[in-house]
């Protein structure tokens, strides 16, 4: 039988897996702040920095997954407990990728400042792009903490956002290379910056969409906003 | 006290969401096979399939993440049976986006057909690189099937090749658009398949590792070729 002392010690165990997730979200917000302050301001130091970090997410994506494992064989846990840590499984996978997605800003910000870097109208598009991105990851970890699931239909408009400057600074940049062959090479590094921000938009709402799961027990994956909205 | 019937029924429902696995995996397949098909012969039907078969294989992510998540529930598996399920909770993931990535390549093959289109030499190179990342795909599913833990470190190097295969196109891309302006928009989305191409790679070489975990206890992301061929 279980007793009182060893639910106390699995809502431990919970607390401190939930408090890992959010550590490595953290960590992985701070990642894109880096990259993207790099990109504009041309500190190759902040570009390292975010590369460097990237062993740090990858490990602790692991032992998270480890912890989850665990959980799951030692407690067999059932309803909102196991759901719990089904999300923190998903969870992490994307914020591993969100984190793999920083270090392509960085490597990429160290590419277009070693060549001609490019002195356009652009970065001003870009870093309002960032912040959009980095605004949904931030609201997706703060759905994750309070248990908000109000917050997917909110990220799933962000999205629609997120895709439409997404959209709007490739045709600039294509205009940008039409006018001045000789940026091309330094331009499509810029692109694959903005396709990484896409799809930091991309995998923040996922985590939003995984939140109604935990709270809810409902999958809200491939639904419409309007179905997103009845969740909230 | 589980009985003999209890363990044929648990065997049957783990073969039931393996099956399912390869079932969404072969459709997957399809998708890109249909993709590229579609790109290198100007077939829009075929590339309006594609994008048809996402919701196909949407709705077999979800079934297949509540079958896993009744799995753990009702049977508590242990040992090898809960990594099964595990991997398969992290399988259908990159399974699912890789079908994205096929529905991203139809989309663009359908921009790239609508507007002027390019008689260049490119194709052959795209064709190249996607048979490469297909044959990933492939072998990451067979791995899957057969729980063959060899095909981690042989993945990881096809990985690195469609990598290289990637940057070489982006290279001649970047030299075509320079040398006619004009074709920088088409090119563009071309670069976006090649990107597409390249993360179908990515995605199979983590499900190739995920084997890995599954049959052996453990877990080889984020290591080194010569770490994986040690657990071949």
């Amino acid at each position: 039988m279980p007793t009182e002392h060893t639910y106390k010690q699995f809502d431990a165990e919970l607390e401190a897996v939930r408090a890992r997730v959010l550590e490595m979200g953290g960590l992985v917000e701070e990642q894109i702040n880096r990259a993207v302050d790099a990109l504009v301001s041309g500190d190759m130091d902040l570009a390292d920095q975010v590369m460097a970090m990237d062993h740090k997410v990858n490990a602790l994506e692991v032992a998270t997954d480890e912890d989850c494992t665990h959980i799951i064989a030692l407690r067999q846990p059932a309803a909102s407990d196991l759901r719990l840590i089904l999300t923190i499984i998903k969870t992490v996978t994307d914020l591993e990728r969100i984190g793999d997605e920083a270090s392509k800003i960085a490597r990429m910000t160290k590419k277009i400042y070693e060549g001609d870097r490019l002195t356009g109208p652009r970065y001003s598009e870009i870093k309002y792009m960032a912040g959009l991105a980095i605004k949904m990851l931030h609201n997706a970890l703060d759905a994750f903490a309070r248990l908000d699931t109000s917050v997917a239909a909110q990220l799933a408009r962000a999205d629609m956002e997120v895709d439409e400057e997404f959209h709007m600074i490739t045709r600039h940049l294509i205009t940008f290379m039409m006018e001045d062959p000789r940026t091309i090479s330094t331009v499509i590094d810029l692109l694959f910056v903005v396709k990484a921000l896409e799809r930091i938009g991309d995998h923040s709402k996922n985590m939003s969409e995984y939140v109604v799961y935990m709270v809810k027990g409902k999958d809200v994956r491939h639904t419409s906003i309007e179905e997103l909205e009845k969740e909230a």
